[in-house]
């Protein structure tokens, strides 16, 4: 926690409203009522810090923050490379994107900017540490923010400029030393695509290269080091004359850009949290991907981290933007810190008059000041933050379990032809992890690179490319008494996407042989039959031999694979490996998953089981935190469901917030939050 | 009308044929046969009048138009900028479009040229002087014809090349004098989208800008503009040497091009009606998209249009083309008339052999002459329009309720992101149209800037932006006693889509505030109950307070909102203003319209409750008609639907055709139109 | 067949294996034991035959061909134009592909090359003279493979190049000799169209013109052309010194490429076949539409064609790739043969390691070696081929049908517009087409430029284009005795898609003269009686008029229209001549076309009735074969369902392979096919 303190509060935009100091002083007076302790400034600012080139006027966030810290109201400090200014893209358009048709982006929107291009460095370092000499060491000043949502520009987020594909040659070069190698690495010789010159090599384009795989996955591993680097080569310049952590926002689910990358470069995780709520009745989906985030978020540095956007009342971008039904802001604000979250910040404070962002949602619309639902909602989020302080200092999630999600594999299998055209990773990653939180058993999804040591039971769902290392990790990992579960079309791929060609590098431990898969349409779905309940095997079923002694749990039911093998359970060293050849559904896996924590020791910080709905998690005195901590863990229930839950067989338990004993029974209204402690 | 005549003919493009003098000369007898009294020539004619730059050729022209003067054939001249020739493309590519892509189109299809091209415009005015000084005078031509279809080209029609651009930046500096008033007005701090030169301005663009609203709106203003000028110089070069009025072709519903600006160019209005029978059985939806374009198009200049283009058999341009059913053609001929056409005008008289439109339908087809179904249909409309003649003179529709429909909200509703990104503008105005069309009310559609007196009822559907003076015209509207209707999402910006921030500015007119807008996903739609049967809010869901005073007479019955108001009423002044928080459906419009029409005073032509699928419109002597007008209003009375229709109740009425009386009872054939009078 | 074998084998890339000589020796093994006894090498190796510009090597060829060689392998040897080297592209980017966007290709994928290119040409020619002198006369080469499915490539398979432009432009000068010419046959003066400088013909473009359909028809002959020129230029390159003949890999309905025109180049018609099996159960419209293709090729030529790819497995490229189910592989390879294949040859030999192929299906999957399923059975053809020799050797199939499948008819049809724009000329070729299938009588898909000699029965569906003679030629067919099935929208255009305007060419040969047609909603359908029965009329609905003694044999029944004719017969000298006025279904089409046999005398090899699911074919000693051709014609009964099927009636006959009498009753496994003989 900074300074002791969960934070509350968002993004703050008084230059907007410079003309306006009736408006500027009502904020301040405003973000008191809401419990607001905490404002990021500077986001997107660049034009009006730096008017003109070289010409810098801070004289108006020094005013605002010097009145924010008055008030008590702690700043995030963003530097604004998140769009440019136009007097910059008028005397240098090279320090714009390339899109992959090899077109130059004219002015405009915003993340415009390549990330190689020197002269864009330049002229946001100048800024950075100036803003780094003149507010890096203001007491209210508490962390600085690096760009906005790096990466989240136009179609594949990349630019494709001369200079950055001779960033990527440089870049290849140092990884394959030869081409000989980045030939044999890339299968070169089919479709006659060896390379013999460095300068043949150019970035995928729809008009161009975009069917050799090798190149592909590189190219992404490339956008993702140049992007990482762009950020490192601010935070040099921030850091100059401050020593305050660092953070950049990431986004949900973010392909483009390979997170276990980045998070290297940055202090502090935080994100972006735009659940879709209210698409239907049924909430779970959504509070599923939400949970899989922060799950995510959480993991990529074991430890607490910050929801630094969320909205507290509707979207304006979605095809169709609900209102936050009752309820749901508290619920999803506390959802984040349940999972770990040290904040409940907001993209935006106040709607602006115009522009793109002007109907997204914030704590105050054009009208009505504070008389509006929303505000309301968020002062109450305000309030119970503040009352949650004391017993959440020093707390974080710590999972036994996790499910693999890597970007990497993402990428690879996604871009891969066949068996189909459509896998959806994130979407079978979802439906692994949701068995895993419909039983309030929390998991981290973790990268193919991380230790698995501390878990007992890994998913690796879909995992197609094994990258260097990992089947021997695996193997460690299940000698020593871990449990895995992994499914068709994983372990198929090297780093470069090279088939294996001897066996399957988890053969012994899966106990399995892989044969063929089958995609099959609609009409010719298969089923199998799991602890005597019928359940489907559908578009991707593969076709595999179990070794000696391999346990078959069930067996295909139709077709000419009949009686192969559906979910295998092969014992080795310490631990246990299981395979699903088929995908199935929720359903199955609900009943797969319930055996495996059986198996792993795993349950919920409740001990029972949870209604339809309803998950928990659980925040426990973190080891190694530098100051006063919590003594006791705290249990988050949370209610997604729009009608009341009551969850039995509990025990005694206190509620953390207003102190009644919760005995036996635990009873809660739609769409609610309890926060328990023993 | 021209010369005392409703017109009958079409587009004639004899240049197509002018190696088969027989097909000419059979052109002029089938003519005469088909009672075609004006025929348009030259639209499209460039590469034939000047085959090579600054080489004329006139005399093919020039016969024909002799020709058609022998046999009483009127001709309106259409100077034939539509399409430019291969010679001035090849020589000056210059004057060809540049797409928002920022790609110089390649020679070919139609309307490929831009709007601000001085060589454009130098040579299409050379050759417009010279059809003016050889053919203004003619005395069987009665009316230039600019160009054809203005913007109906690529994309977004507008031409984005530098030329262009400049011209843009211009019209900005004349409208905003300042940048500092220009980044007010668009909110230019946001992304930091502040512009310190003019010369950063640039036109909206995928890879660019399109995610600054301001400057969208304004790029659409400045297109209208741009091409409006483009015709007024045209209008400048044929009015040389002639006197006759001009008129130039609108579209349906054409969003690239407001008409309300272009219209002050012109004398005439014409346009160009496609509706899709036979689309379904119910042909209501077609017919009140008709009658809803001939509404905007003769209220754009308050008086009688022409239809300038119809076919009188199939186009050829949809995904399928149903053949007209019998009755089909003389009833929307007579439509059109019925609302205000002083015309029936087609394309095209004969089909061509070749290229894009070889298969629109014409009134002779390529085989059987005259000896076709069509062509029978088409003389009867002839024959059928002489002999109404007399009593239509000097007559026009006077609408006593106009419904808002404005091209600047348009695209400002449509542009702007949330609360959601489908709104349909022209649906949901077609939605209200529709009940005043089942009622047989007319109804003006009228721009934001035009006056509301003369008017008992206003309906302002989706009037998101309030241009400047807009309230308070509407304000003195209602104080006078008008009765205005306006729905959610209205009155939310100004002029550059700045949001206001004091209060909504017909807060004390509606007597509402407005708090937010829900955009509910389909399982979360609500309902209202409405004089005692319920009707489903979907979509779009404002939630407001009513004032002191505001009388709810309905509430929304589900979710958290259940309770606020979904439609009031409000007395102001000697008038009423009703709000309609939610879209709803047509049985709920149908109805609450009925209330509005009784409390306006109004009742259709008849006195009567229609059937449906029947409308009735009305056209009364004009004021001010300089000539010998009709001493009596006439009605004409339209059925709509593949079955016969029967009305009653409707006192004593005469057949203005046949003389026979009506009485009390009107049978009326399937798709069938009867014309009354007192 | 080439020295006397069915071919068995397919495309071999040990170019891609060179550093792993156990593989490439496993391959040999292999291959014998799946019966293998021809590969195909050198597709897509330029790279490694020619490493740097000017410095060949191949060796390694050279090694391979006598290694496959010893093992009494023949080998088909490509010319490696389909995928071109880095180095080429790098110093030559001139020679890469131009889109019709106009924008010049990256290099990457395969086929990226402009077919005008000269130094493509001059590079290309230069490495095949020397495969030519090197491998010409080789013992065990036996047949060129010019390139890989050439047009294959970007959007439309064309280059918009300069040097393409040009060439167009040569091209439309030497067919029309004047500008008058060209503008006339264009119908020029719609739109201005008119071209007064052979410099202002472009390629039809996105950006340009589309809306001319001479030109785009004219287009689309000159690409045909053009390609067509360029595999010429490598023959000549190949047989520089070898006599070898030549071959070049078709597509199944493939639209860039008109195969009439290119298969002038080629001694031997070949074609790669991808059903997409097991979409359905039902597999009977993928048996059709393989079958479709199989006569077409054969049709080419009128002759044995070679299955030159098809797969062993599934294929990586559709969006989901099911597995073959046991029995498809053989049953789909034993349907190349019934139809006249003298092989059967896979994509793939092997899968390889990396890149965009890499999932698709090949004998030799990356694990398990020859214990799979797919080499099993691959193993399986090989054998049964290797018996079927003796009994084919000399035969093909003499159908006495045939159907108009025309490409310069499907550009024309698709690319107008009106009545409707979602014409698909194949699938109305198709449902004609498989009414022959299904009734097991083969029939030829034959251009119109064809004779018509020697058929009975003729049809020509949707038949939109007259080409010069065509309808001579089909007068002289019906004056015969011929009997000629044609439809709606049949005869419209000639050669340069301008309208008839006399008559229909065929008017009396049909007995009717058409006036309009009707493209109605699903709504307004129509239906007609025949035989009895009722079928629905829908989509195209044309409204004809009979001439005098034309039997009309079925009307209409509703609308407007009804009574008009749906079905005619006309006797026209010894022939007949039926009209199909509207679309109909498939019910109607298989009644129809058995009256159509019945009439025709035509009945299938076995004289009886075939149950669903089931077709045959007849391949009967081929006239002037040059040696010892089998004795009898031999009779292919394939079973295309899912289960078994019994067929009766059919007399004595025998089995071909084991010699099994089969008498009256022939029972056949679910997915088999059984050969019989007298």
């Amino acid at each position: 926690m900074f300074k002791g303190k969960l934070l509350h509060g968002g993004d703050y935009n008084p230059e907007q409203w410079l003309d306006c100091p009736e408006i500027l002083e009502e904020d301040i007076r405003l973000m008191e009522e809401a419990g607001v302790n905490c404002v990021t400034l500077g986001v997107f600012s660049w034009a009006v810090l730096e008017p003109e080139e070289g010409v810098y006027d801070f004289n108006w966030l020094e005013e605002r923050i010097d009145r924010l810290g008055e008030a008590g109201i702690q700043v995030i400090l963003a530097t604004p490379s998140g769009a440019m200014p136009h007097w910059l893209t008028q005397k240098y358009p090279e320090a714009m994107q390339v899109q992959e048709n090899g077109k130059r982006n004219l002015p405009g929107k915003r993340h415009n900017f390549c990330y190689t291009s020197p002269v864009m460095r330049e002229k946001i370092h100048a800024l950075d540490e100036r803003l780094s000499e003149q507010f890096g060491k203001k007491e209210n000043v508490i962390l600085w923010h690096i760009s906005n949502e790096l990466g989240g520009n136009f179609s594949d987020g990349a630019c494709h400029c001369k200079l950055c594909q001779e960033a990527f040659r440089g870049w290849l070069k140092k990884k394959y030393k030869t081409l000989d190698n980045l030939n044999r690495a890339w299968w070169g010789r089919f479709w006659s695509h060896v390379y013999t010159d460095w300068n043949q090599v150019h970035s995928p384009a729809p008009h161009g290269e975009w069917s050799m795989t090798g190149l592909t996955v590189d190219w992404r591993r490339f956008v993702s080091e140049q992007m990482s680097d762009f950020c490192r080569s601010e935070i040099q310049a921030v850091k100059k004359y401050s020593d305050l952590p660092v953070t950049t926002n990431f986004m949900a689910f973010f392909k483009n850009l390979d997170y276990n990358r980045l998070k290297q470069e940055i202090d502090i995780i935080s994100w972006d949290s735009y659940p879709f709520w209210h698409k239907s009745k049924d909430e779970v989906p959504e509070a599923v991907w939400a949970s899989a985030n922060h799950s995510l978020m959480r993991a990529l540095k074991k430890g607490p981290f910050l929801l630094m956007e969320s909205v507290p009342s509707a979207v304006n971008w979605r095809e169709y933007n609900p209102l936050k039904r009752p309820g749901m802001h508290m619920l999803s604000s506390l959802q984040a810190v349940g999972h770990g979250s040290d904040s409940v910040q907001y993209f935006q404070w106040r709607k602006g008059r115009g522009a793109y962002e002007k109907f997204h949602g914030a704590v105050l619309d054009h009208l009505n000041g504070k008389n509006t639902r929303t505000f309301r909602d968020v002062a109450e989020v305000g309030e119970r933050l503040y009352a949650l302080t004391e017993c959440l200092k020093g707390t974080v999630n710590v999972p036994k379990a996790a499910v693999i999600f890597d970007w990497e594999n993402w990428w690879a299998v996604e871009d891969t032809t066949g068996p189909r055209l459509d896998l959806d990773y994130v979407e079978c990653v979802l439906a692994h992890y949701r068995a895993f939180w419909e039983a309030g058993i929390e998991a981290d999804l973790i990268g193919m690179d991380e230790p698995l040591d501390g878990y007992r039971l890994v998913s690796a769902p879909l995992n197609y490319m094994y990258k260097s290392g990992y089947a021997n990790k695996v193997k460690r990992f299940v000698e020593n008494g871990g449990l895995y579960v992994t499914t068709y079309f994983s372990g198929a791929v090297d780093d470069t996407d090279l088939c294996f060609t001897e066996n399957h590098p988890l053969e012994d431990v899966l106990g399995i042989v892989p044969e063929e898969i089958d995609a099959p349409s609609e009409e010719f779905a298969n089923s199998f039959s799991y602890q005597g309940r019928e359940y489907p095997a559908v578009r991707m079923c593969a076709v595999v031999h179990p070794k000696e002694g391999t346990e078959v749990l069930s067996v295909y039911e139709k077709d000419f694979y009949a009686g192969a093998p559906v979910v295998t359970r092969n014992s080795y060293g310490e631990g246990q490996a299981f395979f699903i050849a088929a995908q199935s559904d929720m359903d199955f896996l609900r009943v797969f998953y319930r055996d495996m924590f059986q198996k792993a020791g795993l349950q919920n910080a409740l001990g029972i089981e949870l209604p339809y709905g309803v998950t928990i998690t659980e925040r426990v005195p973190q080891k190694g935190y530098k100051g006063q901590a919590a003594e006791e863990g705290v249990v988050f229930v949370m209610n997604f469901r729009h009608e009341p839950a009551e969850l039995s067989g509990l025990g005694e338990w206190k509620d953390a917030e207003n102190g009644e004993i919760v005995s036996s029974v635990l009873r809660m209204e739609k769409l609610s939050c309890r926060i328990l402690t023993k």
